[in-house]
């Protein structure tokens, strides 16, 4: 017998018993918060043409979508995020809408990265995006939603860290940087590369006091006091109006009473053409990676023919479940199933007892004696 | 923009709405039913290795399967439907274990058809598998299982047809046929392809009574009488056994008080050299083909380096919804979303409106009044 027959591929894996059933109740605790948030389940095709997830829409590199053909010779790709479905299905089937639409989804995402990096090939994924609403309110809606979620699957320990790409953006602007230095600087400081960011702002003769604002952004994390500190390092109206909205964002999320799990890092800028304003991700003890990532792409409907402001969130249930094994969370236990057995001459009457059990919504199973 | 964008590939699509609310609800009455009988939820990967999949094992043919490549340069196959997988768990981490195992799955499974074909490429597939139990009890738990969850996702006229391969095997090996006649008899038989059937016969020298026997294998479909005529048809005890093991599992689903779904049909012969014992398909009125697939394959287990008997069967949702919406058959509407407006000055007062809502379990949602 081959061997490969019992093994599965690189990446994705068999989940069964305690674990599967821990995962499901995750799952169900998620699934139950974004339910009572209003937003409507929505189902898109595991896999897509390709042009729905090519690089002026999607976040993922071509190299690392898993792609394949289907009988007609089109290019067929595994979804690696859910996104860019949902903005599909928004475009096509409310495009003329106003209204804010709410949709979660839940399914397998696909990334075809290199067994070397050791990552999973094949994670669940669950999420929401509200279309329609550009206010901050729907801003804040989501990061409460995100907290309640994941207080609601048993996590304690997280924080929410809050971006805002327009800040850097009104700073780029001032110092007058051209859109390549702009790419170049958001990577260095996302990589907290201090010394290349230092090196290309003087290689490019960008002056004081620009120079060491856009320095300063990488520090800018922490409570309100690091937006107050934001705030006064520049007075250009772009990076003034990024704060004033942060700022309001936070007095809503205290209203929602979430505010302990939120803090602010201007200096979080990935996924950057992407995102319009703000941008979030979960962190928790036990897991390196975000376990929730999320943000305002007000530019992404529009790639399907539909302008209209969005925002959402994707969590990735398995990191969830990494953070809550290793930080020892108890979930409550799978309910046990009874068992019954029977001989010959009495399988009817176990019968009974069974069905008896099932009726009172216990799971029971018939097992012959022997 | 590309009209790409907006569409899903041929044979795919988008669910969303009171549509995808309707097969939440049923996905949920089956899963419950499935609960209920003790089946424990397994995940299997989404891909997996080709040998997997492949002939010896499978019941998909090679070109209708969506394969691909990793990085390392494996080729990979969506499954095509989740038995082999979840026979490969039970080798792999039962391997030694010799109590019956209890297995329950749902998810996307895939086939590569033409689109000229019209049918779907991917479908939500749920079902069950009994490992380790040979018995006619476990013959009829997958039976009772099918007629309640199908009763309790709001089907009312189905009728569960039963067969069994034993019956014509037998009928076969008293005639002395050699495997190629056998299975190009079992292809016309099934096909309901009378006339060739006998020419077959005919050209391979059959004689009565067994040519009369092998023909009239097609008409032996109905109640309890149609098994005793095919009782009555043959004295080989290979037959005979088969029609026994059918009136005794009759007389269990009497027990389970399911009879009136079910009957027989000893001409279903299909998947035939995968299925082992009893075997058995689903209709109801409004899907042309079986809603529900099973039956007893006690030798796949063994391709994966595990001896153990296995029963099993899977539904698929998306026909039993189709049947659902054709017989017009109503579902509890989806839980009206309360939608509480706000301006800028009573946000506060309204949050606390929609929490409180939440809170008793009733999705709402904060809209901004214009």
């Amino acid at each position: 017998m081959s061997q490969r027959l019992l093994h599965t591929p690189e990446g994705v894996r068999d989940i069964y018993g305690k674990e599967y059933a821990r995962k499901l109740y995750v799952e169900n605790s998620l699934r139950e918060s974004i339910r009572l948030y209003g937003y409507e389940d929505i189902q898109t095709p595991t896999f897509e043409f390709f042009d729905v997830f090519s690089r002026e829409i999607g976040t993922t590199p071509s190299r690392e979508l898993y792609k394949f053909f289907d009988k007609e010779g089109n290019t067929l790709v595994l979804r690696p995020d859910f996104t860019p479905s949902i903005a599909r299905c928004a475009a096509k089937y409310f495009c003329e809408e106003k209204k804010p639409l709410r949709f979660g989804y839940a399914g397998s995402a696909f990334t075809n990265t290199s067994s070397l990096q050791g990552r999973l090939k094949e994670v669940t994924q669950m999420g929401a995006e509200l279309v329609n609403d550009p206010s901050v309110q729907a801003d804040a809606e989501m990061i409460c939603l995100v907290v309640e979620a994941l207080r609601s699957a048993g996590l304690k320990r997280f924080q929410v860290a809050i971006g805002e790409v327009e800040y850097f953006k009104g700073l780029c602007e001032e110092a007058g940087l051209d859109e390549e230095t702009e790419l170049d600087l958001r990577a260095y400081i996302s990589g907290k590369n201090y010394f290349a960011a230092q090196e290309l702002l003087i290689e490019r003769g960008v002056e004081e006091p620009y120079k060491g604002r856009l320095l300063k952004v990488a520090d800018l994390f922490g409570d309100m006091d690091s937006l107050s500190e934001a705030g006064a390092l520049t007075d250009n109206p772009r990076s003034g109006a990024a704060i004033r909205r942060l700022q309001e964002l936070y007095s809503i999320v205290e209203l929602y009473g979430a505010a302990d799990y939120v803090s602010f890092d201007l200096g979080m800028l990935s996924k950057y053409r992407y995102y319009t304003g703000m941008i979030f991700r979960a962190y928790t003890y036990g897991v390196g990676e975000a376990v929730v990532k999320g943000g305002r792409y007000d530019r992404l409907l529009h790639q399907f023919g539909k302008d209209a402001p969005a925002v959402g969130f994707v969590m990735v249930i398995d990191s969830i479940l990494e953070a809550l094994s290793r930080q020892d969370v108890g979930l409550p236990a799978p309910e046990d199933v009874r068992e019954v057995c029977y001989d010959q001459d009495d399988f009817s009457e176990k019968l009974k007892e069974v069905q008896a059990l099932r009726k009172k919504g216990i799971p029971a199973v018939l097992t012959p004696r022997d």
